[in-house]
C-alpha cells in the first residue's frame, strides 16, 4: 500500500542555506486526488529568487513547479480524463497547471483562475501535516482536484516537457493578452527563457518581425535561434533605448511589447519606443523593486495598453502544450537547459544556476 | 456666392488673452467638404487649458470643438449621407468627428483614427490661407473630408447636443475600452463633464455600481443625479483611497476605474482600489505633469491593465448620438451646462467658465 511508502524530497528552509533530503511520508490520496511519480523539473527564475531571498515564501516548502511526471495512482472517484478529454492511465506523462483553485470562484470565472479561492500553488506552499508533497523537487508528487492536467506525448524530451506548465504556459498568457501578432513588430524584453520562448511564439503567431532585447549579447545569439529577427544589447551607459534601436537600423513602429526582464528601467524605456495603439504586456516583475516614473499623458495621448500577467489560465497551458508539441524540435530548447543534476546534486544545481545563469537548470528524478 | 461672403469667427492668439472677433472670408468648398452654420458650443477643458497656458496650440487659431450646426452647403460630390448611411439635406442639424484622417493610414485600419495620418483637428490647427474655419467658435465651420458625421434629431437640446462629438464620444470611447461594465464594480475618477457622462453610460451599461470621486462635494452631488450609486469626496489630508471608502462603507471589489481627472495621485491612488484583473482606463491626463509611481509588481500580481485613451473613433461617436438621443432628458443635462453667452461675450465666457467652473459653459451662435 503507497500509504505504507515513503519518498525522498528536497526541504527548502532557509535563504542560500543548503537544502537537505528527507522522507516524506505517501499519504493516502483523498477524492479528486493524483500520484505523480516526478520526471525532471528546471528550475524556474522564482525557483532562485526564493533560494537568495529575493522573494518571500513560507517555509519550510519543497520548491520546484517547473515540472513533469507519469501517473502513479488515482485516488477514489478521480477522473480518469485529461483537461482536454483525454483518457489516462497509470503511466501516462502529464504536465499540470502550477495551481488549484475554485472554479466557481469570482476570479476563475473571470478567466483568471490563477487569482481564484481557496488558491494552491504546487512549490510555493508550506508544508504542513495535510499538504506534504506539492513541490517537484521530490520523487512524487501529488496533484489537488481542480488541477489543469493535460496529456504528454512520449516524444517530447524530457526537459523541454518540463519547461510547459511554468514558462511556456505564462509565455502563451501574455500573447494572448497581446492579442493578434500577425504582421506585427513585437519587442521581447529579457532573452531568459520566457522571452525565448516569446520569441518562437511570437513567429509561430505571424510577427513580421520579433526584436530582442537583453544586457547579455550571449542571450541575443539565443534569441536569434529561437526565432528573433534582431537582437539589441542594452548597456548601461545611459544610451537611450530609442538611440540604439535607431543605431541599429531599427525604424519600424513596435506594435507590441513583451516585458520579462522585470527591470523596471526595461519597463519605462521599452514605452518610451511603442507605437501609438501599441500594448505593452509585463510579466517579469514578481519581486520588490524601485517604483517605476510614468508619464500618463503619453499613455493618453498614445493609447498605449499596459497588462499585467501573473502565471496563466488553463486555455494558456493547452496553448504551451501544444506549442510545445509541435515545436519542441524545431528550437534549440536542449541546448539551453543545463540537464546535469539530480535530486542527490540539488545543492550544486542551484549553486550552477546562480553562478553560471544557464536559461534553465534541470533535474532528473526517478530516471538517471 | 459663398466665396463672396465673410463671417465672424474668434481668433485666439495667446494664453489669457482677450480674444477678437474678425471678420474671415467663407471660401469656396472643395470636394467632400460641407459648409456647416454653427448653433452651440461647450467650451471642452482642453478648450480653457489651451486659454490659460496649461497646453499650447499653434496660434492663431479658433478654439472650441464640442459643437453643432446646421448644413449650409454642400461642396462638390460631398456625398449627401452621414455616417450611418441617413440621407443628408441643407438645414439637417449635425455632429462630427473632432478629427479627419486619411481612413486608409495604417492607425486607422487599427481602429485608432484619431491618430490616422494627416491628421486634421477641428478647433486646434493654427489659421492659414487654406485652412481657415475649423473652430466652433465662428458663425460657420468647413468640414473637411473624412470626417465623420451624424445627423442628429431636433429634438435634442443644444447645450446637450454640442457635448456630443467631445465628452459623450470620449466617454463612449472610455467604456469600450473598459469592456463589459454588466454586474460590475465601477469607479469614476473625477467628476467634472465626462465624469457625470460615465456615471450614466456605466448605469445604462448596467453597472451593479458607480462609484464617484472628487474633490469637490457639489460635483458628487451632480454624480449621484447622473447615476452615481455613492460618491466619495477626496481630501488633501493624505487619507488614503482605501481608507476613504473602507470608511464610507464601500467594500465591494473595483473592477473598473474610469478616470477623467487627470490628477497624478487619482491615476495612482485608483490603482490601489482596483480589484486582482480589474481595468483602469485613463482619459484625463492631457497634460504636462509629475511623473506617476508605479508598482510594477502589483500591476504584475494582479493582473491589471491600464488603457489610455485620447479622442475616439467613429464607433464611439456613433455610441455617443445613441446614448444622447435616448438619454438626454433622463438625466440633469441642462442643469449643468451654464447657458449664457454668445459669441460677442465669449471673453465673458472663458471667465465664466475659469472662475465659476461649471461643468460646462455654452455659447449660442447664429441662434440667440
Amino acid at each position: 500500500m503507497l500509504n505504507e511508502h515513503y519518498c525522498r524530497a528536497v526541504i527548502f528552509e532557509q535563504a542560500r542555506q543548503p537544502q537537505e533530503i528527507r522522507q516524506i511520508e505517501l499519504p493516502l490520496l483523498s477524492s479528486g486526488e493524483l500520484l505523480i511519480r516526478n520526471e525532471y523539473v528546471t528550475l524556474c527564475r522564482s525557483d532562485i529568487n526564493t533560494f537568495t531571498g529575493k522573494r518571500t515564501e513560507k517555509t519550510p516548502t519543497i520548491l520546484g513547479h517547473e515540472i513533469v511526471g507519469r501517473i502513479a495512482s488515482f485516488g477514489p472517484d478521480t477522473p480518469r480524463t485529461d483537461s482536454a478529454g483525454t483518457s489516462l492511465d497509470i503511466g501516462d506523462r502529464l504536465t499540470w497547471s502550477i495551481f488549484a483553485s475554485d472554479p466557481e470562484s469570482e476570479h476563475s470565472r473571470r478567466g483568471i483562475p490563477q487569482k481564484g479561492a481557496s488558491l494552491f500553488k504546487y512549490g510555493h506552499e508550506q508544508l504542513s501535516e495535510s499538504n506534504t508533497l506539492h513541490g517537484g523537487l521530490a520523487e512524487y508528487t501529488i496533484l489537488r482536484k481542480n488541477t489543469a492536467l493535460f496529456r504528454l506525448k512520449n516524444s517530447v524530451p524530457l526537459p523541454v516537457a518540463a519547461l510547459i506548465n511554468c514558462s511556456v504556459a505564462t509565455v502563451a498568457g501574455s500573447i494572448r493578452l497581446a492579442g493578434e501578432l500577425s504582421g506585427k513588430t513585437v519587442l521581447v524584453s529579457g532573452a531568459g527563457m520566457l522571452g525565448l520562448i516569446a520569441c518562437a511564439m511570437a513567429r509561430e503567431a505571424g510577427a513580421s518581425q520579433v526584436l530582442a532585447l537583453d544586457i547579455h549579447a550571449e542571450r541575443l545569439d539565443s534569441a536569434i535561434k529561437f526565432g528573433a529577427t534582431a537582437g539589441f544589447k542594452v548597456t548601461a551607459d545611459g544610451e537611450s533605448l530609442k538611440d540604439i534601436l535607431h543605431r541599429n537600423g531599427q525604424s519600424n513602429p513596435i506594435q507590441i511589447v513583451l516585458e520579462y526582464s522585470g527591470s523596471a528601467e526595461a519597463m519605462e524605456s521599452t514605452l518610451t519606443v511603442l507605437d501609438i495603439g501599441g500594448t505593452a504586456v509585463w510579466v517579469g516583475a514578481t519581486y520588490p523593486q524601485r517604483s517605476l516614473q510614468i508619464d500618463a499623458e503619453k499613455i493618453v495621448r498614445n493609447l498605449h495598453i499596459i497588462k499585467g500577467l501573473h502565471n496563466y489560465n488553463q486555455d494558456d497551458l493547452a496553448k504551451a502544450v501544444h506549442f510545445i508539441s509541435e515545436n519542441h524540435d524545431r528550437y534549440p530548447f536542449t541546448e539551453i537547459i543545463y540537464d546535469g543534476f539530480n535530486l542527490e546534486t540539488v545543492n550544486e544545481a542551484f549553486d550552477y544556476a546562480i553562478n553560471q545563469n544557464p536559461h534553465r537548470v534541470g533535474l532528473r528524478i526517478n530516471n538517471d
